[in-house]
């Protein structure tokens, strides 16, 4: 049975829409988990709105460290959505957390699950190299768990102008 | 019978090479639709190079915004070749045009065209996030139309080192 | 036979370990062309422990700017990885050598080798146009060479999160 499913993209590549047909096509309801930090009203009424969005098919989970806590959390109550390992990254960083270790343990927390994960990220090692050190440290690191993660895959799409290819 | 065609790929990657081909596969002449903008005499000089290099079996229009428009007024004279939608986009941008507006009209007059179109496009989302607030609102957009033509399109390749990758 | 195998990826997608293991499926030892230029001791000792790790499959060489005469000196002596192409462009251009001229030369040797090569390369023009000049001509150039050599390649591999995708 497929159990992990990795969505790869660039910007505006139609990604997390692959993603939330793939997931909502495995069951219903299933769980949202989204790591964009919810830093002030505006972004708090953003994740009010995609809620609503969404509709009642969907249940939402903020959480921009702890995705492997969150996914023992949420075993067995549906399919999860994570959206998306980049961001979640950047919050790694950000905040001073080793970013290797925290992947290990997301692998390791994949590994375990009863009910699939799909999981959003993506591309962004395919530009010019950046002239700022930290960027290409992120692009380095992005390019990193993007690799840990497809290999312990089932299923790896990338989008392509709103278009899966398959690529697992 | 396939009439829209949507050809996407990063710089140099041969996608204009690709759809040349394929426009040219569908019948001669054939209509090459230009969106860049003859600013100054070089811009003349180098359309007037391509025209002459591209040799008999093209017929060349340069129009930098209004394509819709075009493709209505070329209709049922051969199959068109518009490259392309990231400079038509940048076009419409400078100009102060609503992008959104202007892409449900070319999508329209794609629904209604006796005869084929190509169209070439560009990835630009899959380096790292640009610092430039205009270039990241650019690349959203541009992965917006990539995404909206793509849907509407009877076939889509992604050009690898000149090299096709059929995605739809 | 196949002869030639490019493959090409973004940073950090994994198309170093792809090639390495596509080059020692082919035979053993291999001899591992590296264009990275050794300009200081740490190069240097980053250079021998890769070798190291690499262990006695692997023959090493150091060229960053003749390929095509250590392509000829090595011939017949076991399946060559070069890697990468675009850090050969970027010594080229640095140098201020003709890099068309070289990549002509670097493919009339490909045509002639008898023992299969392997060519690592970038993915380099999916990001948003770059501001500087220079920038963008490397990226021209770095597309262009990836379309030349995919040209005479018999095999052409886009890695994508660590996975081989067939091109051609």
């Amino acid at each position: 049975m497929t159990q992990t499913i990795l969505i790869t993209g660039g910007a505006r590549s139609g990604k997390s829409r692959i993603a939330e047909a793939r997931c909502l096509s495995i069951g219903r309801p299933a769980i949202y988990i989204a790591t964009a930090q919810a830093h002030d009203a505006e972004m708090r009424a953003r994740i009010a709105e995609h809620q609503a969005r969404r509709g009642p098919e969907w249940h939402m989970i903020a959480e921009p460290i702890e995705l492997a806590t969150v996914l023992h959390a949420s075993d067995g109550k549906g399919p999860r959505l994570v959206d998306c390992l980049t961001l979640w990254l950047s919050n790694l960083m950000l905040a001073g957390h080793d970013w290797r270790g925290a992947t290990s343990d997301l692998i390791a927390a994949l590994t375990k699950q009863a009910s699939p994960v799909v999981l959003v990220t993506n591309e962004v090692g395919m530009g010019i190299v950046p002239e700022n050190a930290l960027a290409r440290a992120f692009r380095d690191a992005a390019g990193t768990i993007n690799q840990w993660v497809a290999a312990e895959a089932d299923e790896v799409v990338l989008a392509v102008s709103g278009l899966p290819v398959k690529v697992k």
